[in-house]
């Protein structure tokens, strides 16, 4: 399982993705599944190195997930979590990774409440030549590259469970419903999905989708049959997204923003843009429903459509998680050890 | 070190064990504490499988016990602490359990300030015919297996060091001191000690200790002779438990219950029922006692008894926390191997 | 890698470390830091042994530390931290210290507020004969140990990159800087950087750095020609302090200090006593400045200074602290080993 084609070094936006790098996260993603459904699901790939999960913003399943995605590869794992830390003493964010590259960080795995800190900190390691990768896992409301290459890996292993690759995405609708306008893991939806060919509906109320957020992803995509334009339309009710869509996704509403007074209730809300067994009639009768957690039952998702097998890839997305880390993990040290490391 | 007799999935309760499977994890317990004397304590067995902690009520003895037994068979940990989870942004407890499910976790260890917490998580563990295991490491006031199991194996290796078996528990008096009503280590003890053959001798004030409370074990036992009744005494002062007993327990006091009036003071309840040197005279000769530990010294036994090796167990009821964690993670994962597990 | 000449077993305090103890862990610890250097850095030294981490009090970067360094050498870890734990039920120390040596730890690496805690451990920990060893991760003001050993690496492979001996340090000038009174690592540095026959120079405002301070100081040192005595230097002005100095420390300044009223501000104290790049002139034109972190930028020292790869030793200290723990907890297993332990 080796990736000579894979040269990225930081993986901090998929604004600049190519098709061929979603293509080879998926089929290594693909190959670790396979590790993953042997009985001992581990693996000698990063023995020895150590992989740090800064997570200045608290978390559970993406830091467990990263976690466990380290410790199959074999890695030896550090954890920094703010409540105990130097931060506290006035440290500074920088000198925090600045201490962990000095220890021997191999990759860093960041996740931050402001937008664009893991780019700040790459920069800085580039700046140092330290030769340490820096890993974005959600940066404010930025951007969340593994959460949308887990959905990518999710949807496609769907389409065809036999053989997927990012082909089977050519065409297909997918709706992404619920609070855009903060959502780092729509903006990196919207990346991947569009690079990959698929038309993706977004809807919201006005206050959470502002009429000029599609603008920002006309960016050009290189084709086989020349330059093209991603593939984003924008709603301000549900069914237009709904109608015939092949995959519908439903964000987290964070109640918090309901002290921006940006919704009138979540029982409004959960009328307009809840996601229900009866609404998703619209869809195309194949249709899946999509969640990055954790879910507010009842607000964005009814609960009998969350737990129903047939519907939900909520599960199939976090076991996706799992195997994208390990993918993302084991393609960024693959550049690693081709450079030369200056002595730290 | 094969088990072919032990079919239990689920840890949850004692309620149902049978002396069968009280001798399996003593005896299992036991060659565990053969490996833990060596100089590598560590055993293959669980490698690459993943257990998770999943401690919703905060703890430090259970849970680096359990931590520390996963590692010594070589499986991975993943901790679950709710300071910094998905649980403040409003997932349920069963949302929580499905996506460390769904990141591959082979055998969960469930601690959660709600009794039956456990048991819901292990219902929809089979309803999903996920093949993973839960073990209930205490569950509100409901039972706290593993410390009654540790409680046995400390308690068989004292009277009988060279070749432990619960048979050594026949006939022998052992005294629950404290907060019974409250205590989830009380009624786990009081399920395995009367299962074992022994009388368990209950002392609390009536606060404490309702009347009725030996009621609910005063089920019927399968003996050689047949049927028998669980042996379970309830008394309202120190003495009649103490008298000629030969194992005396000390349950921790917890100061929180101080505020439901139910005690009139710790300096009164320490007059009344605290464990002194000068009190076990009315014991049995060899009388060992037993604390689960946090204790508050002083109240529910003094410092200098406590710190007796001659009369305290303490220290080896926390050893032998490790060796009984370790069997009972083995056997679980015995089971599980031998189940056809659906993918996930 | 065998030292046979070691025969420590708690690293409690510099005070009574002799010229061959420290250059027993340069050495080690430089051999470590090869190991360091290549693509897998990891040794099984101590597999199968537990390193408990027991830090009562907050740290971010001297718990990653020690927690790399017993990975690196294949021990299995426990991590305590006083937030999650039995502390808050009323737990005292020494009964937290003696489950996990009940549980099997072999090594703990504690740090606590309250001068003397590690000591104190220690003691019960040969009281109980446990054959377990205590290294102070640092404790209250009394000393850092491990702090004062990774400076005097970083000092040494700063001097002589090729072959650093503790014999480098003879007659080198050394300046302390900052909060003296209230520092374990001032306190640490100042016995190990005078038994290896450095001048050391204090210099702070007098609240912060007593008349008497170096006293404490002043016990006889064995050399070759005979006794000696330790050369300390006490100023309160920064600039006899710098003047051909050719290392200089600044200390961290606690901000909670101000509320004692030991200063009159930050920025008065950066006037006076703050490291800036104008002010380095007056020491050797090879000078280098170390600071434990984490740093106050613009207070003990400037932003520019810090970041000078030139100047600044900064990054190579956290880079020697896990050689330096490596060695440490390989020196103490080594001891460990040649005991007759007895059975817990």
């Amino acid at each position: 399982m080796t990736n000579l084609a894979w040269t990225r070094r930081h993986i901090i936006s998929l604004a600049d993705f190519s098709p061929t790098e979603y293509e080879s996260v998926l089929q290594t993603a693909l190959s670790f599944q396979g590790v993953l459904s042997r009985r001992t699901k581990k693996v000698p790939t990063l023995q020895g190195q150590v992989v740090a999960n800064l997570f200045f913003e608290p978390s559970t399943r993406t830091r467990s997930s990263f976690e466990l995605a380290a410790k199959r590869l074999s890695a030896d794992t550090l954890n920094f979590s703010p409540g105990s830390s130097s931060l506290t003493k006035g440290e500074t964010i920088l000198d925090t990774a600045k201490t962990y590259l000095a220890m021997g960080t191999d990759l860093m795995v960041i996740r931050h409440q402001g937008s664009g800190v893991p780019a700040t900190i790459a920069q800085e390691m580039d700046r140092l030549d330290a030769g340490v990768w820096v890993l974005n896992a959600g940066d404010g409301q930025h951007e969340h590259p593994s959460q949308a290459l887990l959905d990518l890996l999710t949807i496609c292993n769907s389409i065809n469970p036999d053989q997927p690759t990012i082909e089977d995405l050519r065409g297909k609708k997918i709706a992404i419903i619920g609070d855009i306008l903060h959502s780092r893991v729509a903006r990196s939806n919207l990346w991947s999905l569009t690079a990959c060919g698929a038309e993706v509906h977004l809807a919201a109320p006005p206050t959470l989708l502002p009429k000029a957020f599609a603008d920002a992803f006309s960016t050009p995509l290189e084709t086989e049959k020349g330059k093209a334009l991603r593939q984003v339309f924008v709603h301000w009710q549900l069914a237009p997204a709904l109608e015939d869509a092949d995959f519908v996704m439903a964000l987290r509403l964070q109640k918090e923003r309901m002290t921006g007074h940006l919704l009138p209730s979540l029982r409004e809300y959960h009328r307009q843009f809840g996601l229900t067994r009866d609404r998703l009639k619209a869809c195309n009768p194949k249709v899946k429903v999509l969640h990055p957690g954790p879910t507010n039952r009842g607000v964005e998702i009814t609960s009998d459509l969350m737990d129903d097998p047939q519907l939900s890839l909520v599960s199939k997305q976090v076991a996706s998680g799992v195997a994208v880390r390990m993918a993302l993990l084991y393609l960024m040290g693959g550049t690693r050890a081709s450079t030369t490391l200056s002595p730290r």
